[in-house]
């Protein structure tokens, strides 16, 4: 009986909301589906995902450092190295975006506009 | 071996970013959520969903209708009643959507700009 007002409740949770207008801003789901295998430098990840430009990417790693869900490591080598990784919070995102990778193998196709 | 190439790979597919990107956009996760009970008319959305205005909530729905998540049905009563249900491919985004908003409830904090 519980169950529909439950449903209702989540559609209006503040930290629902916040999380779908974050992972949903563009390229931000794809820098990070990139990261999960590994932490990669700026200019793998620019490699790695075609179309993005070089402010832009710059842009989106610094509004997920802000949020905790990479972490920018530099390297004390010579010359210094830095590299992109994904914290804990980071990482669980794996589940919804694999959901939704799935989702979109599904149901997105070329007729979808 | 693969295993890396492959997430790599997810991290580009055409179909995942245009999934992100449509469930990110404003109001549309809640919009869903909320209709994942049951069909609604349009003030029972409005109501449900504090903080959307009726133009914001009219383009989002006409969105969702385009892209096949929801339906518009028009009951021939008098008079005539209209309301808003998921279609499948729109109730199939609620694994994915209850996947990110478990995320939230762990990870979203007030600490969290």
């Amino acid at each position: 009986m519980a169950e529909p007002h439950s449903d209702e409740s989540a559609g209006l949770c503040p930290r629902f909301h916040r999380a779908v207008e974050l992972i949903g801003r563009r390229w931000t789901g794809a820098i990070i589906r990139v990261l999960i295998p590994g932490p990669k430098r700026f200019n793998e990840l620019l490699a790695a995902i075609p179309g993005i430009s070089d402010r832009l990417l710059t842009e989106r790693l610094r509004e997920l450092e802000t949020v905790e869900i990479i972490r920018r490591d530099v390297l004390p080598e010579s010359p210094v190295r830095v590299q992109y990784e994904l914290t804990c919070r980071g990482h669980e995102l794996r589940e919804p975006l694999d959901a939704l990778g799935r989702w979109a193998e599904r149901w997105i196709g070329e007729a979808l506009p």
